[in-house]
């Protein structure tokens, strides 16, 4: 059974919008056992619109459109799909009454132009939307194909706002859709790495996952994180699962330390939760990063129960002002040095009492550093010192990229060297 | 003239990838005036790929199609191009020896099936890709219609990998096109807004730019931004920019200061243009965004001309260490209040020297307040303090959403404080 995702709106064909229902909705699918074999962009353009209605209905077995549904004149899914398929559109009276009700109870009259959204498929069952006035619509019909033989379509309508579209999909569709398909039970892992290339990644997993033909594996590698996605379907959930665990078990013990999680958890979790394990606090000083650790930590709700916070000692007097760095320390080597890092990392574990202190100092670029000691250094550098009761590590790196990326791998290095400490 | 462009590539059709060159193609065609009417997604399947091919030249002027030109066998553009067109594929031996010479330079033996990587279709002219293997092909032919009516049509192949992409389309295609299509001279502006609505924005601004239907105005809204695109093609350039900026013009006589940007520059930007316009500084002092806004600030490039840093005063005794908070206060107004705002506020100004000292206190949920006098205050609660040498002003709002929207919403909110106080 293959799929064909249609993304409805002119929006989407502006260099401005992107469709992107498609990945939630091609997640959903997946679960399934459905595959997603074309996506299509299409706008508010009767023609145009039934015309790919037509194509996608030609070649996939499930249609699922998204958007289009609303009350207005260029919302026209209903309409495409209706002359694509030559089936009739009727206003059906329960969703009419319902929409009456909406208007009223904002003690507003109703243009006449939203009854359109009470316009149901001919055999369709109407799905309920909750959060929005367009319901959706299921499909399950049979069609002759271009031999002349009769074939089953599935065909889905959405409404687009992904606060709509994913509840829809989730209650109303994938009950259905699961009915309808072969039974199907899945078993998902995710381990995740940082810091680590891709390449080697690959080196030293394949001869292991290869061993697992019936196990989809999925290596996705992006800002400075690697991802191992597992999916393996069986007929019972406990034959998946134990297939899906046997292969993840393996490759933990292949890679070892450099997984940080292995049910999926972000790095920042990770670090939170090892710092809760072992009744540690942090605290941060960060130059060149400006406050982006902090950021990352406190986006975590929980945080505050061991990250105490820290300083963004972004000019060189804040450096001694929050973290106590000796002036004629960042006169004479240069804020971005090893000796600076470890006095931030010393100082600001000793201002907030916390049992761990981090720092981060780098030429971020794109411009140099700043006059003096650290004028002839290069973009990238970085230096990242961790401060415990028992002793100060320092790490130097040499980081390639724009100022963005040289920010954001520092904070990713920053994190990891918290994570290895705390192992 | 409409196009259509087909991203090529199994992993744009999981739930892990999405296919983003199309953006980038869409913003060059409009500057051609040529509108995208379709974006078809296919993966690495020669049939559905030659199927979405003969679809998309039968349907549009100009088809673009990004990926598949690698030398795998999973890379299947030309091959479908050349069965949707019936055209022959020949060996360019020019390219083929730069791609012995590409191997030979690294001291390596090209596999044999990367010499389909000099296949040109009969009749197009080779792009040259200096930063990658696979050359682009540019076809410029005549077709029979439906109807049998001879037809223009425009075929692109590119590279998928953005970094290949972009050049290639910019040097080498756009060119083409131009000299293809209609002269056309474009002019641009950009208009930015924060924390407005949406819909008080085109109401105030409709019936200006409704005066101007030369001029295709885009409202686009997100992240607690409105953005006003105003594009206009004229036989001049001249003509175009004399539209687009009479409608600006009057556009930000209606809006005032809430327009922060009248040439794109993001808020961030601004802040730190007009701190530096009046020789002003800023440090910060922040709770529930816990570095949010200086990562933000520190984003920008040449930033620390004018932000000193601060620090993130996550515990409640750090409000005290770092920014002199009498810790009585925050046990008996609790962090989440207006007097706590102003003590950070005004206190970090006095640690760091700045001429601003600027604080943010929230509750950002999802969990309720910290037990004491912020456990019943509601989720979403936000203090901003603005401290100058002057005066000190305090800003309540009561943010919905999510952690990381209030988050979000609140350093918005600052930024614009700052932005305000300063004109």
């Amino acid at each position: 059974m293959i799929a064909e995702i249609i993304a409805v709106g002119s929006e989407m064909l502006t260099p401005h919008r992107q469709d992107t229902n498609s990945l939630y909705l091609t997640d959903g699918l997946n679960d399934l056992g459905v595959q997603v074999a074309f996506k299509t962009i299409v706008g508010d353009n009767l023609s145009h619109l039934t015309s790919a209605a037509s194509i996608a209905i030609a070649r996939a077995d499930i249609v699922v459109f998204s958007g289009g549904l609303g009350p207005t004149e260029d919302d026209l899914t209903r309409e495409a799909v209706a002359a694509a398929l030559n089936l009739t559109l009727r206003s059906d009276p329960a969703i009419l009454t319902q929409l009456y009700k909406r208007f009223a109870a904002r003690q507003m009259v109703m243009p006449p132009n939203n009854a359109k959204q009470s316009d149901v498929l001919d055999g369709a069952t109407v799905l309920d939307n909750p959060t929005g006035s367009a319901p959706g619509q299921f499909l399950d019909i049979t069609v002759l194909d271009a031999s002349g033989q009769p074939i089953r379509k599935i065909v889905i309508l959405l409404p687009g706002p992904p606060r709509e579209l994913k509840p829809l999909f989730d209650t109303e569709v994938k009950p259905r859709l699961a009915a309808a398909l072969p039974p199907r039970h899945l078993a998902k892992r995710l381990l995740r790495m940082a810091l680590i290339p891709e390449s080697h990644v690959d080196a030293r997993t394949a001869p292991i996952y290869q061993q697992y033909p019936d196990v989809e594996t999925t290596i996705l590698a992006g800002s400075g994180e690697i991802q191992l996605h597992f999916l393996c379907a069986k007929p019972t959930l406990a034959e998946a699962q134990q297939r899906v665990d046997e292969l993840t078990e393996k490759i933990e013990a292949e890679m070892e330390d450099s997984i940080f999680s292995s049910h999926g958890e972000s790095l920042e979790e990770v670090v939170l939760l090892n710092l809760g394990l072992r009744d540690l606090t942090l605290a941060t000083a960060e130059s060149c990063t400006g406050g982006l650790l902090a950021q990352r930590l406190t986006a975590i709700a929980g945080s505050s129960r061991y990250f105490l916070g820290g300083a963004v000692v972004y000019s060189d007097a804040l450096k001694t002002t929050f973290a106590g760095v000796p002036s004629e320390l960042v006169a004479t080597k240069g804020p971005v040095s090893p000796e600076v890092a470890r006095a931030l990392a010393e100082g600001i574990r000793t201002r907030t009492g916390a049992s761990l202190g981090i720092s981060i100092t780098c030429i971020a670029g794109p411009g140099p550093g700043a006059p003096g000691p650290d004028a002839e250094k290069p973009i990238g550098l970085v230096y990242i010192a961790l401060a415990s009761a028992q002793n100060t590590q320092v790490k130097e790196l040499n980081l390639r990229g724009d100022r963005e990326m040289i920010r954001w791998w520092a904070s990713q290095n920053a994190l990891e060297l918290i994570r290895h400490h705390i192992l």
